[in-house]
């Protein structure tokens, strides 16, 4: 299998289904292209994935393009790494949570991009992005409540792969999640995110390239 | 059960689930909450759902507050409704798909809102929503060819629900897909997306309320 990738330290989309092939263990080559030169980046892409952005999955014929996708993909051929979890409940929230994210949060995807290879810094949110940040704290309260943690589901899953970049968002722009109604649970949870074995391997990377 | 929806005649968001619940023979109820009233609209939503977003289903205690994690749920609840094909390669196909709509095609989707009380009309599009139109096209002609139609993955699934919204956009504004690189194949399925029985019906609804 062949995942093409953008940029490490800024490919948000990418860093998700990378985390899940790490997690199910599965042999992969990867294909980084660098991000953010206009029509460039996006002929090079789609040489391999008609969508012309980055994360696409290639498994021998088949290009599976868009991050979400390749993550349901890799859970069906992949059972024993229990992406998702058994519970059908759970496994219902958790694509609910990451639904939500692949649609939305706009204001905090423009405002606060993720930049691995930058240090914290405190920015001034806008009360768009506020209102973000208080609607991801909720949810991932409601969600760890519900499981009892460690993970958004329990055990890491495909949600969690998910919010792995707005966990990075909340450290670059300093963004304390105890302003946003989070009693700790959440800014936990978010800080776990980041002490992965995966994803210290690709902070590794994206800060090294 | 009862699913959540947006007002009929413009609620794209909604149409996507309803049409699977349909198509799936499952007896639910339907709660249609008012659109753009501002946060009245979010206040009267979020009684129900945390997203404060149509559609959103509720079975028993359990709350899915998306359209596409509505929909895969209900293909695993029911699962001798094939919501999504056997094949795994058509169904990660079809996944991306799905995804691509769920978090693109902004241009269109600003420029070219659902409209089902309306009646066609000629607009003159912009550069960013006729490259969304191409796109779609090309997306359409590459499935149709793959799986020999009538639907995108053979019979109807998921991925034509999540479609649906955008032929009747194509419609409304009078956008011919010849125009945008269609030999005839896509055309033919925008026509057919907007004959079935379960979208008359939902048609008929919304020119009715």
């Amino acid at each position: 299998m062949e995942l093409v990738i953008g940029t490490k330290r800024w490919s948000s989309w990418s860093l998700r289904p990378w985390l899940a092939l790490k997690r199910a263990g599965v042999d992969f080559t990867e294909l980084e292209v660098a991000l953010r030169r206009g029509e460039a980046t996006g002929d090079e892409i789609g040489c391999i994935s008609p969508s012309r952005l980055a994360p696409a999955l290639r498994d021998g014929d088949l290009v599976i393009w868009d991050s979400l996708a390749i993550c349901e993909y890799l859970a069906e051929r992949y059972p024993d790494a229990k992406l998702w979890p058994d519970d059908p409940v759970l496994r219902a929230l958790g694509r609910s949570a990451c639904a939500e994210m692949h649609s939305g949060f706009q204001a905090l995807r423009g405002e606060c991009p993720m930049a691995l290879d930058e240090p914290p810094r405190k920015l001034d949110l806008s009360e768009a992005t506020q209102k973000n940040v208080r609607r991801i704290v909720a949810l991932w309260t409601g969600l760890l409540a519900r499981s009892h943690g460690p993970f958004l589901l329990g055990d890491w899953s495909i949600a969690d792969a998910f919010y792995t970049p707005v966990a990075t968002r909340f450290r670059t722009y300093d963004v304390r999640l105890a302003d946003y109604g989070d009693a700790g649970a959440a800014q936990g949870y978010s800080d776990r995110l980041l002490q992965t074995p995966e994803f210290l391997e690709w902070e590794r990377a994206a800060q090294a390239g």
